[in-house]
């Protein structure tokens, strides 16, 4: 560490300018939150509308559809929560067979605390008819050209009624406690814990409740699971986070010396809290558990662990780590190849030779 | 292009922080001279040390060793020049199997203007005794352990003496017209055109004429070919930057639709000047000649090359492309594995889906 040099600091990683996709340095971050190395994805470019007369309207099955004003959302019942948003598409580089999209690598995943109104006050506000309505789509201003179809779309995705009403699904107007900044949302993002981000819309322009399923092809083209190469059988739709971990120290085919090195990571799920991280050094013949550093009970954040290895012989070695939830799941060995690349999740390891 | 949001910008990509090792986002790089992001590259920590007091202390068989100021410096008769600076493990990522270090991708590369004065006016001040002396020793103010050896060094190459005698090897104080930045080797840096840029010592702190085989360990122990993972027979010392090409356009992985696309990128050389860039999209069955956008034929900067590809069928594709320098030198199908990974130089490749 050289105090003396402010300079030395780590950048997002560009992945495409058009749309601007730029990914966390994940193996940088130190702390529990990320702040302006929060990673970047967008379908289209930025949108542009006008926040003086910003108004978001609430419409479709409701009793009293409205337009609710940002001064009316400030005025509500608010709460923060720390929260994952990762990408269904992070980690996609490491599919083999490799897989067409923005190639991601590890960091295409952040963390902080979100600020608003739950999505539930909004809508019991405007007296949501709970037994008539299946699904909330929220819609985003940003929109462009699709290459595979003919018309202009705008970023839109449904939630099932039940998520919608989930007390933690929430409307932000705050990120760390600050007005969420633009590339990520400003002035209103929805924001889905356990869920992958594709569900968090960003810059959002209205709320309908439908009776139907909504058919928009950010739901039924993209984050969708397809497990086959070249037909559409089987496919179901992207939802909550799989359990998984990243290991941020050593660095992947690093140099090291024999002697006590950390081991350090960290990992998250969609479901329940991280109970266990366990490492292995010896190509799986043996697995220790990490010290888990901040247990994650809430569930929605990542947990950060750490693992001193003592190493005496040179070499090469694999180091893997493996992450499991309250629920049970944990990494598989393999990853579930799907031909959009979403949702990898397998034991992450990395190599390192010592010296 | 959405001109209304400056904040589009691409970063430097952090391979590691301590040292500060950063690559250049090569892809997105579409103005002749490289910037702000330009790599980095260190092997110690940032040096501390007074610029109020600078002097660069000549030493060795020299008729007039001496101390030159920078105000004798900046009296001096200078050139400007456009050099490449490519660190020679550029691309140490690709090689299969793989090798240990930082796993640069293609953005260890950049470009610019230098200016400064040929290290031979300064020899010549000094009174070199040209027939009595074999190597020109550079050193960096850079220093610090190394992970393989007990001492502390500093960062030092020397140069044979017909190198350093070369009339554009100089003593550089400016990089773009302006001071050289700090962390590229204010406020003097040696420029060694055609040489990979661990020849370019940064931050000079002395240099001494010697009459024998300078034995430093950035340049007996790194910086040598090693064609055997497990033995150092056959090695011999990395100089000339070999003939290199990077596609920059379409990215790799990327989908694009039926019809026309420019295929675009860099070639360059370190020796003679690039003669041709052909384009194959068809696994090698046919080569096409690429469109020479800027010629280099000063033979010191990289060539921007584009190619018109149609195409009509939609389908996987894989584009190569093949630089040919005028001493007829071109990229190889398999690269030079060596067990340090420099100089990767095989016909570059990506992958393209056509929908």
């Amino acid at each position: 560490m050289n105090p003396q040099y402010p300079f030395l600091n780590p950048f997002l990683t560009t992945r495409s300018l058009h749309p601007e996709n730029q990914e966390t340095p994940i193996q940088f971050i130190e702390n529990d939150i990320v702040n302006n190395l929060f990673y970047r994805r967008n379908h289209f470019s930025y949108p542009i509308f006008s926040y003086s007369h910003y108004w978001l309207p609430l419409s479709g099955s409701l009793i009293k559809p409205q337009l609710i004003s940002m001064q009316e959302m400030l005025r509500l019942p608010s709460k923060t929560i720390k929260v994952v948003l990762e990408c269904s598409g992070n980690k996609r580089s490491l599919f083999e067979p490799r897989v067409f999209g923005e190639q991601w690598e590890k960091g295409a995943i952040s963390q902080g605390y979100w600020t608003g109104v739950p999505l539930k006050t909004i809508l019991n506000i405007s007296g949501v008819k709970e037994e008539e309505i299946k699904e909330v789509v929220v819609e985003g201003y940003d929109y462009g050209k699709r290459s595979d179809l003919d018309k202009v779309y705008t970023y839109a995705r449904s939630l099932p009624i039940e998520k919608a009403l989930h007390p933690d699904t929430m409307i932000a107007y705050a990120y760390n406690h600050k007005p969420i900044p633009f590339q990520h949302g400003f002035p209103l993002r929805l924001i889905v814990p356990q869920w992958y981000a594709m569900a968090s819309v960003k810059w959002i322009k209205q709320i309908k409740v439908i009776d139907h399923t909504f058919k928009g092809p950010f739901q039924t083209i993209d984050y969708v699971y397809y497990p086959n190469k070249d037909d559409n059988n089987h496919s179901f739709p992207v939802t909550t986070i799989n359990v998984n971990s990243t290991i941020q120290k050593p660095l992947d085919m690093e140099v090291i010396q024999t002697g006590k090195h950390v081991i350090k990571g960290i990992a998250w799920t969609g479901k329940g809290y991280i109970k266990n991280v366990e490492i292995s050094t010896d190509q799986e013949k043996t697995w220790s558990r990490a010290r888990i550093e901040n247990p994650n009970h809430s569930g929605y954040d990542w947990t950060t662990w750490s693992y001193e290895w003592t190493v005496l012989e040179k070499g090469e070695y694999k180091i893997m780590a493996k992450a499991t939830d309250s629920y049970d799941r944990t990494q598989p060995t393999l990853p579930f190849w799907n031909r959009k690349g979403y949702g990898y999740n397998a034991i992450d390891e990395i190599n390192v030779k010592v010296e």
